[in-house]
């Protein structure tokens, strides 16, 4: 009997992750490849897992936004992206074409709130929900709730959430082309570039831009928290270090005074708990089990 | 055969509202009375259901903070509440005791938000979920997506989002006693007064006050909108009057920018579908019927 194997795409606007895994999700071959135009990187994914004997099934987490209702005619597709020549490219036809199995399609952060939803859930049972945002040339959120996405009718736009501006930082216009100083606009890696000529990753940790990006950032925690309490906020992204982590707890601790008990907050306010950005490769993997128990149930 | 009979708790801070609706979800009798100490207002409740042969099932949608995760010893009571007397009570342990039939606990939006969702899609099938925001002596908001409650772990609490303070309201610190400006600090009922000394009823809508309010209610649609995309947003409570939902409108098309297709604006933003503030009622009637089904299903 041949064994299962599990196909991941994680696809983002700067390269995309390929992976292939084993029946229990380990990762037994991967290959890394940047984002060029579609017709040239969707062909590389598909001689990638074509080298395979068989893929069984694949999970597939996109950038975007992208069309995650079932019911729509654009089911699949990347739709109007700022990424140039991406707009309204039917991903998810172009690997049906290609490859008859089961496909689990969702956005590139909601794989990576899958895979830490997964991997908490196995630490601790009780673990029920996980939010997961992703702070990088963008901001993105994903959550899973007792094992379902958050958000039917398309994919969350986290990123676009309205903030209390910083009382050292109201010159600061925002950087969002729509909405100038939303979350995305003011908290991004980017800002740090657009307030002082100097990117985030030459910022010293001492440097005051690094908290009042922490204020945001606490402020996009407190939403989720009492918007549906989940069990868990973990932060990733490039912007998301250890030392920025702990500056995004105290202004959680400052601002929310306490209001609800979320327990630990080193427990609640965390890094990704899987190493060297595998969380949407493994979430990917679950997935296209997933995708093959829902088809099993159609 | 007798016909089945459903109760409707709907506890609020200031009255509770009790009523007895048929098989077909239609008030039959109701009452209420204010909310006084926790022993007379239970005794009170259960004195009226007691008239009836018999209730069915029950629908109990209550102020809170409450308990909701059923896995918790305390599922059931409202918990730690600024209402005088009524922090740790088992209201539902009480309701129990004197009745020994299915019941769902719920929070009060959340019975107004399943009641409004079961209408909208009676309406329309394609509505697959709905927020409900309440504006009153607080602000709460419940939400029901593909006809279960968002907030697994405990009841959201989302009068406490923060947002972008006003730049002609920057000198009022909020009245929220955790978090100052938070939306419920600066957009409740209440503000208004804290303001001007004016309660809002007393308030012409060509004051300014209005403006700013719906600013920061715009804010809190933009955040429900982009963090799962409901169909609708729902504007109940004293507050929100048919003109200052049209000023939410307003000022959500100047903020959002056209970011994401909501389709029409006074579709996606209204006022409560079910006249006479029967939201609640009607959807606790529904949720007594979903109490049945799921003690079926265990």
């Amino acid at each position: 009997m041949m064994i299962m194997l599990y196909g991941s795409i994680e696809a983002g606007g700067t390269k995309f992750v390929c992976a292939v895994g084993d029946e229990n999700f380990n990762v037994i071959d991967q290959t890394q490849f940047p984002t060029t135009t579609p017709d040239e990187t969707l062909a590389r994914v598909i001689k990638y897992f074509k080298k395979f004997d068989h893929i069984d099934a694949f999970g597939i987490a996109s950038f975007g936004p992208i069309d995650v209702d079932k019911d729509s005619e654009t089911y699949g597709w990347i739709i109007k992206t700022p990424k140039k020549g991406w707009s309204n490219i039917d991903f998810l036809g172009k690997m049906k074409e290609n490859f008859d199995v089961p496909m689990y399609w969702t956005t590139d952060v909601n794989g990576s709130a899958y895979g830490e939803y997964i991997s908490a859930k196995k630490n601790d049972e009780s673990i029920k929900s996980v939010a997961y945002i992703t702070i990088g040339t963008g901001i993105g959120m994903g959550a899973v709730i007792n094992g379902e996405f958050l958000g039917v009718e398309g994919t969350p736009e986290f990123g676009h959430i309205k903030v209390k501006r910083h009382r050292d930082d109201l010159d600061f216009k925002g950087i969002c082309p729509w909405h100038g100083d939303c979350l995305e606009g003011v908290a991004s890696g980017p800002t740090f570039e657009a307030r002082n000529g100097v990117k985030g990753i030459d910022t010293p940790i001492v440097d005051p831009t690094w908290d009042i990006i922490a204020y945001y950032v606490a402020q996009a925690v407190i939403d989720l928290t009492v918007t549906f309490r989940p069990n868990k906020v973990i932060l990733g992204g490039g912007v998301c270090t250890p030392d920025f982590i702990a500056k995004v707890r105290a202004q959680f601790t400052l601002l929310f005074n306490n209001y609800l008990n979320v327990g630990s907050l080193e427990k609640y306010i965390t890094a990704p708990e899987i190493a060297h950005n595998g969380s949407a490769t493994f979430g990917d993997f679950v997935l296209a089990q997933k995708a093959i128990d829902e088809q099993k149930n159609d």
